[in-house]
């Protein structure tokens, strides 16, 4: 930790802020600089929280030399993590391909999406039954008979199920059905749902909160991960910025950032990202290509008929050509289907 | 609604999405257009779920002419909304002053402070319990004892008491406790969380999210609204964009649009928002300018010691210097303290 | 365009709303609705101001319903414009790679980089002599003697030369030594720049301002266009958003977005929007599986000793092998290089 | 400044790291610490290019302690400036009021605008003659024939002339004219500019780029302040965020911010960030209360007939409104108008 003292920070007053750095049971280094000085604090101490040294009214600011978050960071853990999902693994060679429909709607319809998405090499399904949404006028999801339908689909073709789970409440209830706990965008600093599903043993698809610095996102992690459950997918899914012709801005940069910074598998989310069908097929591609571990998509057998997010939804005849053009693809950035 | 079809839209096809918006129960007129066509839907549905409209592959996309919002928007109730606070009241002509720590550290930390605001003339007592926090290894609160402190120091002084509630199931626990059920800018879209406020009896202090448009705030509060809980204030707290030199940027351009938008009353907090002391007494001014209700704030007896948001944090004399100056501030604006 | 009037709008206002639309040569169509009146106003009339429409008091807001850009849309122009860059051509089924250093710094250097990449298959040389620098302390390029060199280099290795160009007055002395005249992020909406590369005869590589929407973006093409200068290549470099660990946010979705609402081609640069060397690579990656028609980069023999931009800028070891793997991948999205 | 190395970086690496910041003059401390080693550079060597630090390959990344700004800086010239403007002054305890039309449309507009905000208390007369419009099918001003009757208002009124240059080789002609050379939003990054109307002796309104941050803000002051021109006004006028409701983001707080970071002179103007003439008046107020040191509005005798920004201008009976309100209020913050 670097801390720079205010530019009228008395002899006094630097020597205070050493003694109490000390006191953590750091080491000090007083480097006395022309406009300014700067105590270094060596030693890797994390668990002093944040806020106890930026609180110092004669501390202009302090500079961080190391990441907030262990569990999850590369440099504490180097070697990359894969996650099994009910006999799958995320995170390998194999590029894992998620897909299903926004929302639960009925037992046929997820169904055949769960037939078609298996026959086209999907490695698990994705559907929704809790829905977090925006009005409360909107459906809400069809709740536990959605879970039921899910493991039902998931029973007849072997498909894993990744479903969203709201509130540490639900967590329990959720993993009955479940192969995967998905934590939604809306939900990332949800603290309470993120230790919930830290005490689960099921692997937890962890979406980034639409405007969460990878910080934030990994600290996230972090919580997931200091409960002990080991077993953390990230996922982009698009971040809000002044862009408005899409629904969100993309980031695929944090693809391989994130491969940098953790060690754990990245997913990314086209469809919610974009909001726009035909933008799904170029940016799954392109995901892919800047070597994410994977894409979870929303199909349906209609979508001018889907309940929810319709306009970013593919045709399962638009999903089985992405998937072909997936599978010449992976081979080229070194991955496979 | 109106309806902007693909340029290369049917004749077929435009009957067929006519027929599907006629079958709502809505008027429709057909626009011919040079280069699209397209579809004034007239009448007031907006029990309509916004999906319904854009999922159509024939659609280029809809544009909404009325706000997805009803309760919480002035054009259905023009008249202002004043919400009661255990005996005061927010959001008519006298300007309210929120203030106590950001978090709960002891029973003499909290009575202390709780004595010097209400001299200093504030309406309430915030404190915090309950703690969402960025890393799991900071801080959380010292959770029901800290709700017993900031009972105790409302007794003691007959201030009320805002605290913050981070999941539906503490909703009963936190209403023991306090007047104002506060949801933090990170719960703003926890929708269980809001409909669970929203069967409460106490008013509801509601921040906007960091990343949330006017629209999805309003909603928010809609949520609260609609389950019968008509004591809704409004909270801008900052917002996330490019500007890295304050903790997030204080859009207080919302305060005036709010007030055109809707009937609650609206709150802001300028500690959160710019993250540093110094600039706090100037952005609580220019609130009140812009025609705020009044102003949430974290004071400390010993800043450079609290546990939580030290930096942001007015020592108990610059709160008053801030009040001697806003009383000052208020009757230009025609307001008071 | 859709004229939405403000709920208490008289009869008389709206009828005189309608007949200032009408004195503008459009057909009005009057939607009276519940809570709104609407009116439609048809006919194509982009030449029509946009501050027409918003400026009278009685209209709560107006929706276009086309682009405001003509000549840059793909809806007036359907085919695909390739941009004839010195016997190359920029935009058919072959991948550009334009490659170079960020700045001219000797004769020696960009010859030696002019050879490497020539030589790795590069389509053209990128240098920058007139540098726009956020601080006026910092190298500001070599100016005429920086033409001079790269003119040299492109002598020898046949490459045409890509440079910016910073102010209309300097169009002609660049184009005395340039193929393709560069228009960097921070001019834009240096309009009258737009217009004297549009009276040049040389193509116009575009690059979207680092705040721009999409629309601003292609009315900034449509200045060029309108001008006369039909060869714009349109260039994604990233946009400012909160990320900070990043130089800028890559929206690749801009790819496939641009080719649909324009004809005109589309270059990615991943070297600035990333900032970072380790990005470079899987970033180039990802927007030619998005659908780019290019990438443009920064490279030098040492990147450790650059003047300029050194941390994003690839060795020439690294560029060839990117353009290996871009070799390998572009065919498996029936691309080529 | 300081330099954290890779963690993998080498004994020899860091040896030669040091060694190349010795070679710049600087003093070095190594700090060892335990998982990454620190160099710490001590010595103001601001002139130093701040891509010299980053481009080594061993080096992670660093950390500036100075502002990279030096004239602008307050903390190198603590007095706070105040610009002389044709026998007025902005900056000192009176705040100035700079009103006009957006665009100068006939010798009796400016004219009847310029009487009524003289006689309302304005401190100067702004108005566009060079426009720089988004689209090029937009009206792009009067140009010179703008300026004479701008002069021609100012010898009538008193009043001093406030205009916007678009390009340096306008300064002249602008010059001739006007007795404050404004540089819009668009240009803040044309570097030419700033370095041509630093060597003219008019007063300089500088606008912040609307995706600037303060330091880049305050490096374009310097461009300026380096060429030999001390008067540079700073004014913000909105970013963009996110929001969509309002043209801008209006960010208040960097008033107080820029007062901290420097001595020059601030304004503040309402009408470009919020784009909606209801919102003027309470954010001009807050404008004040947050301390600037004036505004710039537009005004119109007939808004709904302005050819340029008409939805964000003032009536002349509004304005009159706003001045009487801004005058109660100036007192309540220890200044007057």
């Amino acid at each position: 930790m670097i801390v720079v003292m205010k530019p009228d920070a008395t002899k006094e007053q630097i020597q205070a802020m050493i003694k109490k750095i000390e006191d953590k049971g750091l080491k000090t280094i007083l480097l006395e600089g022309t406009n300014r000085n700067v105590i270094a604090a060596i030693g890797d101490k994390r668990e002093i929280p944040p806020e106890f040294w930026d609180r110092q009214p004669t501390v202009e600011r302090t500079v961080p030399i190391l990441a907030p978050y262990k569990m999850a960071s590369r440099e504490l853990r180097p070697e990359t993590t894969t996650v099994p999902i009910d006999g799958q693994v995320l995170g390998g060679r194999k590029v894992g391909i998620i897909a299903g429909p926004c929302t639960v709607e009925s037992r046929e319809q997820v169904l055949e999406i769960a037939h078609a998405v298996k026959e086209a090499g999907a490695l698990a399904l994705r559907g929704g039954a809790f829905k977090p949404r925006t009005s409360p006028y909107s459906f809400q999801g069809l709740m536990e008979e959605g879970l039921e339908i899910l493991a039902l689909a998931g029973e007849e073709t072997g498909l894993p199920i990744v479903s969203e789970v709201l509130t540490a409440e639900h967590v329990p209830l959720v993993s009955k059905y479940v192969d995967v706990l998905q934590v939604g965008t809306r939900n990332m600093t949800n603290f309470l749902l993120l230790k919930a599903v830290g005490e689960s043993d099921k692997p937890v698809l962890l979406k980034r909160g639409m405007s969460a610095q990878l910080e934030e996102f990994l600290l996230a992690a972090e919580y997931v991960l200091s409960q002990g459950n080991p077993n953390v997918i990230l996922c982009e899914r698009g971040i809000r910025t002044f862009e408005t012709n899409t629904r969100f801005t993309l980031s695929l940069t944090v693809v391989p950032q994130l491969k940098e910074l953790s060690h754990l598998p990245v997913l990314v989310d086209p469809s919610h990202a974009t909001g726009k069908r035909s933008l799904v097929p170029p940016m799954a591609k392109a995901a892919i290509a800047a070597g994410a571990d994977g894409v979870i998509l929303e199909v349906h057998p209609k979508p001018e008929e889907a309940w929810v997010d319709g306009p970013q939804t593919l045709s399962l005849k638009e999903f089985e050509k992405l998937m072909a053009d997936l599978r010449r693809l992976a081979p080229a950035v070194d991955r496979e289907i």
